[in-house]
């Protein structure tokens, strides 16, 4: 699995795609230029988006597409009471954390509230990166500790501390010497002493990923490295979303305390009501951890993230080293952030993700009988990988699935591949996907299988 | 001068000063206990503020401040054209540079517009850290170096790599070992040659710089690191505001390029028009940056930066490594961004700055024969430092300098202080404000010189 360059351009425009894109887009795309060459567009033929309702989203042509990708806008894009409340905010007042704001103060309490009670402490900041690059520092001072134990697959933000705790990212971006890896959690197709994962029980399997990350930190320590944490999310999502058997992560956070390491859980990917099963992630596999981050679902849009803590474990980095972000949680971000959650429970989203992710899940393993490129289905809530494989093995089908990709935005379906191979269809819609947005899912992925011949 | 701790809490409330609180006040600080120890509230008495209108501000007992110190609210508190782009923008689409947009595209092309044309690429990010981390490794990789030169009380941001090039954290935080230090560039107390250095051009100063440069550069490869560059703001605004003589950095950059590095410079406190001599802080210097970091003034409030370079030095860094920021550069950050640039035009920001900023530093100048504790009044545009020492001594009176800013507070004029020793005044009002601001900040000046007796 070592053939790919980097899991950030496997759903890419390349320039050698230009000729073939109406002159409009190819404007656009060639104005490009200006932000330099680590800009990457989704798609052989870019999309060109100007309106967002809900999980639809218009092109300049009026085209109207669904959308089965972005979980920034968690409740749906342009949510109005959303809107509303960053409009009302930024004509009252825009300032930082070093006056007094009942907005900050407000949401930290209700976002602590979401969280077991040993997690009594949050600090704001803009993006994800920052809330894991605070995380890792946070969990070296509490240890004393340097080394971080990520996922073969692991993606955990841009920084420069945590691009090298980001493999996904490829081999040009060096790993930090202090860092290890355990494999992927890839219950499709590992294997624990010849037994197939997919069977295995919690525990099981919990105590295979266990016994790897013991391997990884004793390896670390003969280098002279103290452990400080494990960083994961609790799908493992580019690593190809791998959510079950529920309760694995058990064992895992298990050996992680035993060997004097805290976990970071980031959120990122699992938290906010997208499971179905629980408001964050680590909830549904029943461990509480040590730091928890989170950052894209967080305020539909506007740049907030955030890291929260035991205060035991805050308390080593926050009462010596200053740490002030201008932005973070400034009155506007904390009433957007405000109005996400205000929604999430007034339009039961949790509840939505595992009623309509649940059918979305059985529909896509209808298929497989009749569709042998659908290797396996798997998932939670509204968080599903959909593997693209050679029919009748479990070799990853990257070239199908791009493709796949291309054809379903022919059909107007916007979502992207996840996984070392890039052969996993990851669909993540906002969270006021409908069933009538799975049918309309369904029957474009039906006409572009077709399309396909597969 | 190492008595500090930080210059983080040199102007903080303090647990000790609870019991002074109004109960309302009180309340809300208590509260504050959620946010980690981390969080430092400004002055004695903290300010709860809940409306602000160009430059002015409202606590929630309605009494009116002025604000000298928020640069983020470049264009004035909520303008209203800044309110208006952003509330359109966030109705109609949020979403990522993945998609194209023309938000981006116009404000990039916009952006570079404004600097010299080697100058030709910009990447987005959320905060000045970010950008400012972005930048550094960009230096790193273009250079084949690690090694960066900062002066003695930079700050440049707070994330792991940044924050241990950022000497202003104080000595908690450990300094990279990489990293070297130059001397603040203090023309009120460094003699150069027996000279004052008040008396010298452009060239001797910055000559007696270049050779501090040389020498920590000097000292970076006797420990076997190659020298990747300087990363500096142009008017050393943590160092305490040093932007005279003008053009002493051009020596120092010709410097960094004759040994192989590149210049990142730091924008997030000189630019944007608040130098009033040039839209740049390094144009008023007459130098061409390698680089260029933006993030406070940019956009209003809305978590915004960006890093520009030349093409050529990002080339190695954004040609291999992938690198993407989810809300970076999203359609209505850009929206708020292209607002806060259209209406510097439009209002003349710069002219502004020039004019009130100028008559300010007089009437502080003024005061001098009448008040000796004011050591020095310096700066440029509407960035001003002013020294308060022990009088006929150009001992910092930090203890003066503080219970300064809480007279200021009590009349109702909100600002703070930088520098080594936390006893320069920063006043660093929002670009809008006005010659009756400057005649309403010196009264209460006055007024709290003569109250505290000096």
């Amino acid at each position: 699995m070592a053939t790919r360059s980097t899991i950030m351009d496997t759903n890419s425009f390349r320039p050698e795609m230009m000729g073939a894109l109406d002159p409009e887009t190819r404007s656009l795309v060639e104005k490009r230029d200006v932000l330099g060459p680590a800009y990457r567009l989704f798609y052989k033929n870019p999309v060109h988006l100007v309106r967002g309702d809900g999980a639809r989203l218009w092109d300049a042509d009026g085209v109207e597409y669904l959308d089965v990708y972005n979980n920034v806008a968690s409740v749906g894009h342009c949510h109005p009471r959303v809107v509303d409340a960053i409009t009302r905010q930024v004509s009252l007042l825009n300032t930082h954390t070093r006056y007094l704001h009942e907005n900050v103060l407000r949401y930290a309490e209700d976002i602590l509230s979401t969280m077991p009670g040993e997690i009594d402490r949050v600090m704001f900041q803009c993006t994800g990166s920052e809330a894991n690059d605070l995380a890792v520092r946070v969990a070296q001072c509490h240890t004393g500790g340097e080394g971080i134990v990520v996922t073969h697959e692991a993606y955990h933000g841009n920084s420069a501390l945590i691009s090298e705790l980001s493999p996904a990212l490829g081999t040009a971006q060096p790993l930090s010497r202090s860092m290890r890896m355990v494999p992927t959690p890839d219950t499709f197709r590992v294997e624990v002493d010849g037994a197939a994962a997919a069977g295995l029980s919690a525990e099981a399997f919990g105590g295979w990923m266990a016994s790897c990350l013991r391997d990884a930190v004793a390896d670390m320590e003969r280098h002279g490295i103290r452990f400080a944490g494990f960083l994961g999310d609790s799908i493992f999502s580019s690593d190809g979303v791998f959510p079950d058997p529920r309760g694995y992560l058990g064992p895992v956070i298990e050996a992680v305390h035993d060997l004097g390491g805290v976990y970071i859980a980031d959120e990122v990917q699992p938290g906010f009501t997208r499971t179905g099963d629980a408001f964050w992630g680590f909830q549904r596999q029943g461990i509480v951890p040590d730091i928890v981050t989170s950052g894209k679902p967080m305020a539909n849009g506007m740049p907030t993230s955030m890291m929260a803590a035991r205060h035991e474990v805050l308390e080593s980095f926050a009462g010596s080293i200053p740490y002030f972000n201008t932005f973070g949680g400034n009155p506007v971000c904390m009433a957007a952030a405000q109005a996400v959650l205000d929604v999430m429970r007034d339009e039961d989203t949790m509840g939505n993700a595992k009623r309509v992710g649940g059918a979305f899940r059985g529909q896509l393993a209808g298929m497989q009988p009749d569709h042998p490129v659908i290797g396996d289905v798997r998932g939670t809530g509204l968080y599903i990988g959909c593997e693209i494989v050679r029919p009748g093995t479990k070799d990853p089908d990257q070239g199908l699935a791009l493709a796949l990709l291309d054809e379903l935005r022919e059909n107007h379906v916007l979502t992207s591949v996840c996984g070392p191979l890039g052969n996993v269809l990851k669909l993540r819609p906002p969270l006021v996907f409908s069933l009538a947005d799975v049918d309309w899912f369904m029957s474009a992925f039906e006409r572009s299988l077709s399309s396909l011949g597969v």
